[in-house]
C-alpha cells in the first residue's frame, strides 16, 4: 500500500496537510509518503511524535499553484510535488495520491500520468455529498464539461463500484439528475442516458429533480460535469449564505442574540452534516492509479479521512473491480454481436 | 390593458386565485378577466366586496391538469381556461395571462396560440431569484433542455428588456452561469456563448459561479434551460430543506426550543426574503404575448403580486420594447454586411 499525500497543495499546506498525514498514521497505522520541499515537510514533522519508520519524505522543489493553467503545468513543472508524486505512482495498482492543491491540475496530471483504464471513455471526478441522514455520490462534478450519453452509462458504473467498495453499500441505487421526474423529461443527451441506464445491470431508480437531492434516497446521482459542477458549488454557495444570513439576522436583536446562545450547540451540530471535512476527499475514477481531490480549504481532518479513504480504496481492490466490470461488459456485448 | 388570470390552474385555485384578483382589483384599480368555470368563479367572488365593473369572467368549461402533457392539451383542450384565455388575448398586444398552472401547458399554448415574436429563435422562461440585497433575473429556467449559444446571446437580450421595463433598473449587468470563473471555461457551447456575450452591447461583466450566485451584484444570469432549471430546483430544494432542518435540530433539545422562540421572528424576516411569492412570477419571454407562470404553489399574495408585474409588463411595453431591440440588430447585422 502506498499512499501519497501532496504536502504543499491546498490553502493550509503545508502545516495542516502534514498534521492531518501524522494523525492517520497514528491512527491508521499505514505508511505514507509526504511529498514536498524536504526541509520544510521535514520541519513541520518535527513538531510531533510519531513513529517515524510510517511517514516517508519525497522530495520536489516547486509545487503548481492554483492559478496555473493546468496541463501546461503538469507538462512544465516536472518538478512539482503532484508531478513528483505521480511519478512515483506509476504502474503502482495500490497507490491512491491525495492533494487539496488545483483541481485542474490533479486531473490533467492523472490522465497525462497514469492515463485511463482500458475502456474507460472519460474518467469522472466523483462528490460525496452530505444528504438527509447519509450521502449521495455525485458524478461528474467537473472533469468533463461536455459529455455523450454513453459517458454517463460508464460513470454510474464507476459510481457503483466505488460505493460498493468504499462506501460499504451493495447493489446502489443510481439516479439521473433530471428536470423531470417522467421517462422523456430532459435535453437529449439526458434522454439517450435514460435509456442506456434503463437498460443496463445497475440498480436504476429514474430521474431525480434538484430540489429532491438533499433528501433524495438514491445513493449515486449521475450528470454530466457542467451540471454537476454546478450541483456541487451551488449546494455549497447557498448551505454557507444562509447559515451566515441566519446568524446575521439572529445578532441583530437583542432577543435574537440570547435565543442564538442558546440554540448555538444545535446549529452545530446541524452543521456538521454539511461538513466536507466529514465527507472525505473527491475520487478521480476511471485513471490507472487512485487520486483523490481534498477541498482546497482542507485542514488536518480532512486529510485524516481522505486518508482513511485511500485505505478503503486500497484494501477494496477499486481499480480492480472497475477493471473487472469493464472485462464483464465487453464479454456481454461481445456474446451479444453473436 | 387586458389582464387575463387563470382562475382553475394551480394548488390554490380557484380560492386563493380569485381573492389575489379581488385584493389586485381594490390596490391597483385595474381592470381583470378572471378566466374559468363561471358559475365557481362568481360563487367565489361573491364573497367580496369589490368594483364590481373591474372584474370579468370569461367561461371556460375545463382546466388542463399538472401531469396531462402539455403539447397534446393544449391542441385537444379548447375549452380549457389556458386555452380560452390564450384565444381571447391573441393579437392583443397589451395583453397578459397569469397561470399558476402547468407550467408545460402555459409554454406550450403560449408557443402554439400566439406564436414567437420574429425573429426570436427560442422563447425563455425567466425567474426573478431572491439574492443577497434584491433579486437575480435567472433566465432560460427550463423552457429549452437543449440550447445553442446564440440562444443565450438571444435570452440575455430578453432578460436584458425585462429588467429595465418591469424590474426598474437601466444597463443591467448580465453574467453567464458557469463552472469556472475564467473566460475558457466551461462546455463548449457556453465558451462560444461567453464570445457571443463579450461582443454584443449588454453589459456582459463575465461568468458566474453557481456558488456565488447568492451574493452575486449581478442583475441578470444567463444560461440554458437545463443548467436553469438545476438551479432554481435545487435553490428551492434545498432552502426549504435548510429550515425545515435546522428548526427540527433546534426543537431537538430544552434548549434550543427556548432559543428557538426568541429567534422566531429574525428567522421569519429571513426567511421573507427567500419566499417566492414576493418576487413575482416567471415571464415566459419572446412570445407574442405576456405570459406570466405564476408559482404552482401561489396563493393570494403571490397573484396580487403577479398582476402588478403584469402592469409594468403592459404600461412599459416590453413587447414593443424587445421587436424594437430585434429590428435594431437586423440593422446593425445588415450594415455589417455591407
Amino acid at each position: 500500500m502506498n499512499i501519497f499525500v501532496d504536502a504543499m497543495g491546498g490553502d493550509n499546506a503545508p502545516v495542516e496537510i502534514v498534521k492531518g498525514a501524522v494523525d492517520a498514521v497514528k491512527e491508521y497505522g499505514v505508511p505514507l509518503t509526504l511529498v514536498g520541499k524536504e526541509d520544510i515537510v521535514k520541519q513541520e514533522l518535527a513538531k510531533y511524535t510519531y513513529p517515524q519508520d510510517k511517514i516517508k519524505v519525497l522530495h520536489a522543489e516547486t509545487v503548481i499553484g492554483f492559478d496555473e493553467e493546468p496541463a501546461m503545468a503538469i507538462r512544465r513543472k516536472e518538478d512539482s510535488s503532484l508531478v513528483v508524486a505521480l511519478n512515483a505512482m506509476k504502474g503502482d495498482p495500490d497507490s491512491v495520491l491525495i492533494s487539496a492543491g488545483s483541481t485542474g491540475a490533479l486531473l490533467s496530471g492523472g490522465l497525462l500520468k497514469l492515463g485511463r483504464i482500458k475502456g474507460i471513455k472519460r474518467p469522472a471526478l466523483a462528490a460525496a455529498l452530505p444528504k438527509d441522514g447519509g450521502v449521495v455520490l455525485l458524478i461528474d462534478t467537473g472533469a468533463n464539461a461536455d459529455c455523450k450519453s454513453e459517458y454517463l452509462e460508464q460513470f454510474a458504473m464507476l459510481g457503483h463500484v466505488y460505493f460498493e467498495s468504499v462506501l460499504g453499500k451493495k447493489n446502489p441505487k443510481v439516479g439521473l439528475v433530471n428536470i423531470g421526474s417522467e421517462e422523456e423529461k430532459g435535453s437529449m443527451m439526458v434522454k439517450e442516458a435514460y435509456q442506456l441506464l434503463k437498460n443496463s445491470d445497475l440498480n436504476f431508480v429514474g430521474n431525480v429533480e434538484a430540489r429532491d437531492i438533499p433528501t433524495t434516497d438514491v445513493d449515486i446521482l449521475v450528470c454530466d460535469g457542467f451540471t454537476g459542477n454546478i450541483v456541487l458549488k451551488l449546494l455549497e454557495g447557498l448551505s454557507s449564505y444562509l447559515m451566515k444570513g441566519i446568524k446575521k439576522s439572529i445578532m441583530g436583536s437583542a432577543k435574537g442574540k440570547i435565543g442564538g446562545v442558546l440554540i448555538k450547540n444545535d446549529l452545530k451540530q446541524f452543521k456538521k452534516q454539511f461538513d466536507s471535512d466529514e465527507a472525505g476527499g473527491a475520487p478521480f475514477l476511471g485513471v490507472k492509479g487512485g487520486i483523490i481531490k481534498a477541498h482546497g480549504s482542507s485542514g488536518a481532518y480532512a486529510i485524516k479521512n481522505a486518508i482513511n479513504q485511500s485505505i478503503k480504496f486500497i484494501d477494496n481492490d477499486v481499480l480492480g473491480k472497475i477493471t473487472a466490470k469493464l472485462q464483464e461488459e465487453k464479454a456481454v456485448k461481445e456474446q451479444e454481436k453473436e
